[in-house]
This record gives structure tokens, C-alpha cells and sequence, in this order.
């Protein structure tokens, strides 16, 4: 063997162009191209796609079970048709994924190369997880459950299947669903059909899709997925800090028309009105001792109240949406979700002037934290939420 | 004004990495993943998409026109309830970019770089345009009909909808229809919403989405999508000749598993049986003179029992299938389509012992049309149709 093709690759941020390996997965996994941000529900098949591994091939959701394997007071294992007998919720959730951006740093680590379009929102419709622990308890000396679906693969030197954990504590916090239906139909293979994990408020790593095994651990889970990727770090040898909760961010939906070759934007002198969505996991957090019991019998804490106030992630958590033209800001206007972990919508009127500009967008949380102008820089590009720029040429002479 | 973004781009073929507006291009527009050849028919949201400019936005079917103008004897405006009137056809058809394999040429035109995902199956559910048309007579003088969408944006120095048009000998040849519907359900925004064309057999430029204006001429249609692109061409200067129907092509379901930083396969040492679809354009031509006498009152030719024995395109033209082992090939069984312009299916087993390997394979059609082994060349990477390679390392070491 003169190939070891799972040694850990010597990956390194790199400049400039893109590689063949990176193209191959821009064209696998795909973006929701920005005049989607037009729909409040992404329409299926526009939301955005990462996919680790090959998407599982699943003939039928009858034969599909959930194991609930080690830590419990008694293993268990579940059809579809028996988690559907739990309260049914259907929640809307923007999810986006933790590498969105990831084309806009410099340098840039090579893996998909996103540009704005990782994300999406969707109508998803299941059972909460915590009902679904109380009819199966968990063994004293538990810490985390792990998620695994079936997809696998090789990544960083390890065959493996996608697998996320998540503590006692943030499951007590965050309203996790079981979910079989997006946007009122059976999920798409792609979207993890039969079954799928939605943690609402957190980056996409940590909806696991394709589930079928829940492992109760007494310790801090050790995958590949958890602890060698989906975290922040600032060099090769940082072994950083989980990727969770959604940063504040805002996206426009480009103005006037695209030119195919440039992707600049031509645009008709006068004034528009500029839309788009923001969006955030402000509030997720402050949940903390909300929870049902499920750890040490926490009850209602002061966190409480400020994520009520904060609506609890999504587009609630979203105080403030400025709109920019060459750097110059004004506000726009902020109309707030409906739903709990949706994204908000925005609009601004803005006068274009003959000429070459750029458009920019930046949210501010009710933390007061503000979209950076620039990356603030990851080793493994995570959760880029710099501003939005769109290249625009504004000139009445080129339209018919 | 310093920049004119609509002078047309000085784009030349280039070599090595991607830049920036491809994989822009890319990240907007998404391929099938490989082991989507799995399903006869592709899942909603896993087909192929190629958008030229942005997707259009439409709350509702019910107040979309389709106008008919120029050459027909009287002009109409018909809305989708009143196509529906007409006989409904289901029609299984797979339909595939022409600049699928682009990314695989050397050097390669800057464009959207697919490799090998460019391609899907669907049901659509439509009429045949001939069938309106017959309620509908064209005056004297047509010489074809231009179908207009509704989506605008500029290329190569021109503002324009995406429009392109058929000479009436190809409308009594081809089985266009006028479709609403994609896999049972309504058109998604991407797809075309509400109404598009299908043209099987062809590369999907034919197939106009968001159609809503059908426009009869006495000329040669000189449209940008007609005449400047969508051209097999030699060289810059070349007016080059119109890609038309789909050359033979197969494509394999990658085996074992994937390395995601490499996108090698890896794969156990031992016999794997390798899956596939195989399809192409042959015998569309053949019917030439079958029509409906829509053009100068032609009856059945001789072209009429070819076409009928080939199964005019789709999978039935496919006579043979090989998968090459490091070129070393042998045929495939193939199962042919139940459909008359929908993808074969074939399989053939393979024995793989440890080492790294390629894997490809290769499609001959019934005028004994083979697959070649690099692309042909063509200026702007169109139709490319050289046979698929799978690198794969087999190493019964690294399964756990």
C-alpha cells in the first residue's frame, strides 16, 4: 500500500482559488440561493444542504427504529409510529450551517466553501425529546446522550458515523425534537428522512439527521465530530471550544439583476427597497434552570425571565438590522418572527446613485453584540457572521 | 462610470483551481449526489438545478398567463386552469445539463464547473404542446416558436430573460410539454413554478422554467441562449453548431465509503457489485416525420420505425454498458427503462483487491456511439460526455 488515505490530511488554511476537492463539494452540498430570503418558509429543496457522508438510501420508514441504548433505566427500542404517539409540535427553525462564510475568509480552510447561502428555515413537526425521556429515564451517573445517525465515512484519519452529543444540561434548556415531517411532508432522504434531531437555536452540526440510536454516556463524549471538528479554534494545535449557539447575523436578498459571469449586481438609479432576514441564538442560553426536571431537579432560575424577554434564539433575539451602502448605515426596519426560533424580517429603503457601490448588512443581538465588519478569523472557519457585501453597478443605460 | 458590468466578460478556458464566481455558481446551483442513482425517480430537491439568473417569485398559480403572440392566427392568453383541459400526460424523463463534465475538461471554460452531478430523473405532469397548438394554428410564415421565461439578468454583455426557441420540424418531432407538475406535487419556485417546458431528450437548457410567453416567428430566433451560448464551438471564434439532443452517457453509484477531504472512495478488499443509469438522445432524431402534420402536413416516415425501435432517447437508445477496472472493462447487465425517455439501470460485479484503483464506466448507444475516454474538447465545456473515474483505495485495515 503506497495510499493511506485515512492518515489525518495535512490540511492547511490556504489563499486564492479553489481546489477540485472543494469544487466537488460545493456542487454536492447546496446553498439557498439568496432570493429564497424572500420566503418566510424556505420552500423544500431551496434549504440549504450539508451533507457529511453519501445520504443513506431508506426504502421505508416502517422497519425504522430508535435504540435507546446504555445509561437508561431500561434500553428501548422505538418505532416511528410509537414516538408519534407523544404531544406532536411543529416548530419553525431557521438552521444555518457552522461553516457559512467559510469562503469569505482569508486564509480559508479548505472544506465546503460557503459563501452566504448555508441556511434556511424550515416547518418541522415531531415530538420533544424531553417527553420522550420521561417515559424512559435515564440511570443515575448519566452526563451526555449521544446521537448517531447511519450515514458514515471517513474524515480526519477515522471511519466513523455521524455522531453529536449533547450534556443533561443542555437538553434540559434547549427544546430539542425528534422530527419526521419538514414543511408538512415526510422528510426528504436528504433531510435525514425518517427521522432527524432539530436543536433548535444552534448551529446545523447538532441535528443529527438519519437517527437511529440514542446512547445515555457517564462522560464527555469523544467522536470525531464533537471534539476534532464544530470547534473554534485559533491554530492547528488549539484544541478549542464548541460550536453551539447561532451568532447574530442578517442577509439581504440582492438587489436588481444578476450579471452571470461577474455575479455583480446592475441596479436602476433611484431608490430601493432593500429586504432580507436576521437571525440568532441570543436567548438560548439564558434558559438555563428552565428545564423539566431532567437534571437535578432544576427548577425555574433568573435566566428565565431574560429568555422570555429575548424570545429564546431565532429572529427574536435580533435587536437591530443597519443596512449599508459604501459603509455608510442606516437603520432598518425590524419585523419581528412569529415563531420562537424563526428568523425576523427587515427592510430599508436605500438611494443608488449611478455608479459602482456595495451593499452591506449587520444585526445586532439583544446582547448588543454586532455583526464584525470583517471574519474574526477561525482556523477551521466556523461561525464566520461578518457583514454581508454585495457587489453592486448601478447604470439606467443597460436596461432595455 | 468606470465599470461597464454588461461589456461581455473577456472570459477565456483556464487551468488548474476555480475562482471565486464559479464556485459562487456552484454554491447556487446543485448537483444530484452520486448515490441518488439509486432511485428510479429523484427525490424532490435532490434533481439537478441550474439556474441562469435569479429565481423568480410567484404566490400563486391562479393569475399566471401563458400568452401565445406573433404568427398564430389569433393571439391568446391562456391560464393554467385552461391548459388543464387538455389531455394530461405523465411522462417519466431524465433530464441533464449541457455543461455537465465541464469541471472535468482541460482546460475548462469558467463557468458552473459541474463534474458528473448534472443530471436527474423526474414525473412531470403536463400537456403536449402540439395538442394546444391544434386549438391554436399558427399563421403562414412560422418558422419556429420562442419560449420566454420569466427570470432576467445579463450575460455576456446583454440584459435578457432566459428564452430559447424550437423550429416547428423539432415541436412534430420532439414530445414538448407544457408541465405543472414534478413528481406528483406542484412545480417548487426552482424548478420553474408554475409553468415550464419539457423538451425530452435534450440537454435542460431546452426546457424553459417560469414559461409565460410562447412567441411564433418567420425567422431563426438570434436570442443570447440560442445563438451565443449553448453552442458546440472549436474555438473564440467559432459560431459553432446548437447542442440539441443528449450524447450516451452512464454514471456509477460511487461504492464503499467516502474520505471527505480527499473524495476518495474506500472500499473492502473482495466482489462488489457497482450500480448505475445509463441514458442519451438516441432515436429523437429517427421520429423525424412522425409529427402531427404540424409542419407542411407530414405523415409517418421512414425515421418513424427506428424511433420506435430505439425508444427515442432516454434510457432504451443505451445498448451496452462496461465498468472499466483500471480500463480493463467488461459489460454490464442493463435493465432498460420502463420509460420512454427516463434512465436505464445497469450493474455489473467486480472483484477489487487491496491498492488504489479507478473505477469508470461507459455507455454505447444504438447507432453504436461510445462513450469516450477524455473529453472531446469544446470551447465553453459543453456535453461532455467522457466516461465518469472513481478513485478508490481498497484497505480492509481501516473498517473498524
Amino acid at each position: 500500500m503506497t495510499i493511506n488515505p485515512l492518515a489525518p490530511a495535512s490540511k492547511q488554511p490556504t489563499l486564492g482559488d479553489y481546489s477540485d476537492a472543494e469544487v466537488q463539494l460545493a456542487n454536492r452540498n447546496s446553498g439557498m440561493p439568496l432570493e429564497f430570503l424572500q420566503h418566510d418558509i424556505t420552500p423544500v429543496g431551496a434549504h440549504y444542504l450539508l451533507t457529511h457522508f453519501d445520504v443513506p438510501y431508506v426504502n421505508s420508514p416502517d422497519n425504522w427504529t430508535l435504540s435507546l441504548s446504555g445509561l437508561f433505566q431500561q434500553h428501548a427500542t422505538l418505532s416511528i409510529a410509537a414516538l408519534q404517539h407523544y404531544p406532536v409540535h411543529h416548530e419553525v427553525v431557521t438552521l444555518e450551517c457552522a461553516g457559512n462564510g467559510r469562503a469569505c475568509m482569508t486564509p480559508r480552510w479548505p472544506s465546503q466553501p460557503w459563501h452566504y447561502g448555508a441556511v434556511g428555515t424550515a416547518r418541522w413537526t415531531g415530538v420533544r425529546l424531553t417527553d420522550v425521556l420521561k417515559d424512559h429515564p435515564l440511570a443515575g451517573g448519566c452526563e451526555e446522550l449521544v446521537f448517531s445517525g447511519v450515514d458514515r465515512g471517513a474524515d480526519g484519519g477515522q471511519v466513523h458515523h455521524f455522531e453529536r452529543s449533547l450534556t443533561l444540561q443542555q437538553i434540559d434548556t434547549l427544546e430539542v425534537m425528534l422530527v419526521w415531517a419538514m414543511n408538512g411532508q415526510p422528510l426528504l432522504p436528504q433531510h435525514g428522512f425518517p427521522l432527524r434531531l432539530i436543536v433548535p437555536g444552534w448551529y446545523g452540526m447538532a441535528s443529527v439527521k438519519w437517527l437511529d440510536c440514542i446512547t445515555a454516556i457517564d462522560h464527555a463524549f469523544q467522536g470525531y465530530q464533537q471534539v476534532r471538528t464544530y470547534r473554534y479554534r485559533r491554530d492547528a494545535d488549539d484544541p478549542g471550544q464548541p460550536v453551539t449557539t447561532l451568532k447574530p447575523k442578517s442577509l439581504m436578498q440582492p438587489p436588481g439583476l444578476v450579471d452571470w459571469s461577474t455575479r455583480v449586481r446592475l441596479v436602476q438609479p433611484g431608490t430601493h427597497r432593500i429586504t432580507g432576514r436576521a437571525w440568532g441564538g441570543c436567548g438560548i442560553d439564558a434558559d438555563a434552570g428552565q428545564g423539566q426536571g431532567l437534571v437535578r431537579g432544576s427548577g425555574k432560575g433568573l435566566g428565565n425571565e431574560l429568555g422570555n424577554e429575548l424570545g429564546k434564539g431565532g429572529g427574536r433575539g435580533i435587536q437591530r438590522v443597519e443596512l449599508g451602502l459604501n459603509g455608510d448605515y442606516h437603520d432598518a426596519t425590524v419585523t419581528p418572527s412569529e415563531h420562537r426560533y424563526g428568523w425576523s424580517h427587515w427592510s430599508a429603503d436605500v438611494t443608488i446613485s449611478e455608479g459602482a457601490h456595495v451593499l452591506s448588512c449587520r444585526a445586532t443581538d439583544a446582547h448588543g453584540i454586532v455583526q464584525p465588519d470583517v471574519p474574526t478569523g477561525d482556523y477551521n472557519g466556523m461561525g464566520n457572521n461578518s457583514v454581508q457585501t454585495v457587489r453592486i453597478v448601478c447604470d439606467g443605460s443597460v436596461f432595455p
